[in-house]
């Protein structure tokens, strides 16, 4: 006999920067039984969760899938596809996010050319457009809800400046898509990745993905091998949408079964009545705080909904304040990342977690201990 | 509303190449409500997962953990972490997965020498001494079970050569973890990874991996960043085995719920009787076969137990039978795969699906079509 236990865990209530709270349909679509991950019934839910990808992204590029594995290798995805050694790029970094996609780009062999903000605050056009003039970039990448900090990104002036520049835009959506506005064609998005569990409330480890044309033609044009096996698109596409869906790698079936429900709860609420509830939590969690002295960290027009950065109060512990959440009230809420560890709070109130009893219970616990 | 409908899936008996079916205890495991990937609980799950992973490979490797992704993925997290560009690498190809490997060193920017064996055959020492001999390498790779062809490949003698050379051992696993004797320590593998879906029956989507002393030094000696952020060991180390346990990526936290469980069930089993069941099993269909007229592709000595590579008869049309068995039988077998395709069967009983029972169906449902 093993001398491991049955598994036990705590009833948590999420509401760090994810995995949020799945519904309890979406776990249970996840344990169905297994089927082959080339049974003509898996292609058909493939084909569901691409249809509703496209749905949820707004978009209709037939290059839009999920990648195995997650948000991470999301990014990753689309900067070894799009980027070959010597290419120039243009990253905007104002968090923990854009950092790592700069690092990527540069183990890529392409040369980074760094757009930055103070963390906390949104990057400027200004000196977006200043740096596209400044080299001869083949991409321009932002992070569209910055999870390190809780800022929401504009992105259409940017968009503009990156269309006027002929460059390609990748925009990071792991913690907006599905939580707020995200309009991939309209706002002329070239590549993007998300994650599974943050708004749209699956478990962790996915990543969805969409290119648009024009990042198609970038990648049937490399003169260079993609570098990561796994991730190459060139071979990946085939298995999501060629004539023969040939095998690649196999799927992580049952986690595709938990995203196709989720992605199927979304529709079902619809995507504007999905961001007015993000905004009204935001909205409620932001006043009960408010009331009890807290300050954001991000100015007004800028605070993402699904993600609340405020300051840790002078003489506030923040290990034992969260830990006690944690083990008196099984509430999770999040630490800062870099400069802000030990400064600020992360909440998030994420899909299935954007919930009027989430935000009463962690005011309530709050009170309480502090 | 949406007009994508409830998920529904047809009660497949899984015996292709993988995914093996999964044990109900799994698949509830797995929809246990998630907690964070930080969380002190989900810490504790992973440690328990290391150690028997440690156990079901029989090695005490403290870098022991599982990819975040597939077992693709693993085959290139032991790849990009050991190879940099200019390093030479012999890699053993007798099947689909050999030349992955070659493909993924070639990424690297490595320079590979092949040892070539014709498919369905095993890999010749002679051949490996007389490779290693011809160069410089850093390491050699080779797969212990062709999922591609059904071989068994025999590793004491090959591991004996690499340590003569000085070279590293790297070994995909993927189908014979959990099914056949697999001892990492004892037979001095350096790098190895597995699938989550074959002989341990979790779900698809995660690759265990364990990496010895000699590995971790080529890591920590590294001149070059590894050429995938989402892969390098280097940080993905720190969260699976640091003292601070610092966030890299969010963890699949579900799958590895799974995973736990899966390999729970293999320890309480034993792997001795584990091997065994899949010896019999392997009999029980092997003469089950033989007696309607197949023929196994691989002589005897080398035919892996769980993954059974017959030759379609003379006549049988493959694509017809194989959608028969499905939609008439619910029974998923493979399709050969490269030249081996419509030539070849490839029936898997693997883990879970590794019974009496399965082989009894497959046997009475092939009486009937053929």
């Amino acid at each position: 006999m093993s001398a491991f236990n049955e598994m036990k865990t705590s009833n948590r209530v999420l509401m760090g920067p994810g995995p949020s709270d799945a519904n309890p349909r979406v776990l249970r679509a996840m344990s169905t039984p297994l089927i082959g991950h080339l049974d003509p019934e898996f292609l058909e839910i493939m084909d569901d969760i691409k249809a509703m990808t496209q749905l949820t992204m707004q978009t209709k590029n037939p290059l839009t899938f999920v990648v195995s594995a997650p948000g991470s290798a999301g990014m990753e995805t689309c900067l070894v596809n799009l980027l070959e050694p010597g290419d120039e790029a243009v990253i905007c970094i104002h968090g923990v996010f854009g950092t790592r996609m700069a690092d990527i780009a540069e183990r890529c062999g392409a040369k980074v050319i760094k757009v930055e903000a103070p963390w906390g605050t949104t990057i400027q056009a200004d000196d977006v457009k200043a740096a596209l003039e400044s080299c001869n970039p083949k991409l321009l990448a932002i992070v569209h809800a910055e999870t390190s900090t809780g800022v929401l990104q504009p992105l259409e002036e940017i968009s503009k400046l990156a269309k006027a520049a002929g460059v390609l835009l990748v925009v990071d959506a792991v913690t907006s898509y599905c939580g707020t506005q995200l309009k991939v064609d309209e706002w002329g998005i070239d590549a993007l990745y998300s994650g599974s569990q943050k708004c749209l409330s699956a478990p962790p480890g996915l990543s969805p993905v969409t290119f648009s044309q024009a990042a198609i033609d970038v990648l049937d044009n490399r003169k260079t091998k993609v570098q990561s096996w796994f991730l190459d698109l060139s071979m990946v596409k085939n298995y999501w949408a060629g004539a023969k869906r040939a095998y690649h790698h196999t799927a992580p079936v049952s986690a595709m079964f938990a995203m196709r429900e989720a992605l199927r709860i979304v529709l079902e609420e619809g995507l504007e009545n999905r961001f007015a509830r993000h905004q009204k939590n935001h909205e409620l969690l932001r006043d009960g705080l408010e009331a009890m002295g807290f300050e954001f960290l991000v100015e007004k027009p800028y605070r993402l909904t699904m993600l609340n950065a405020v300051k840790i109060p002078e003489g506030v512990n923040d290990a034992e304040v969260r830990s006690r959440l944690l083990n008196e009230y099984n509430i999770e809420i999040g630490g800062g990342l870099g400069p802000f560890a030990g400064k600020i709070w992360r909440v998030g109130l994420m899909g299935e977690s954007s919930d009027a009893n989430h935000v009463n219970i962690l005011l309530s616990a709050l009170k309480t201990i502090i």
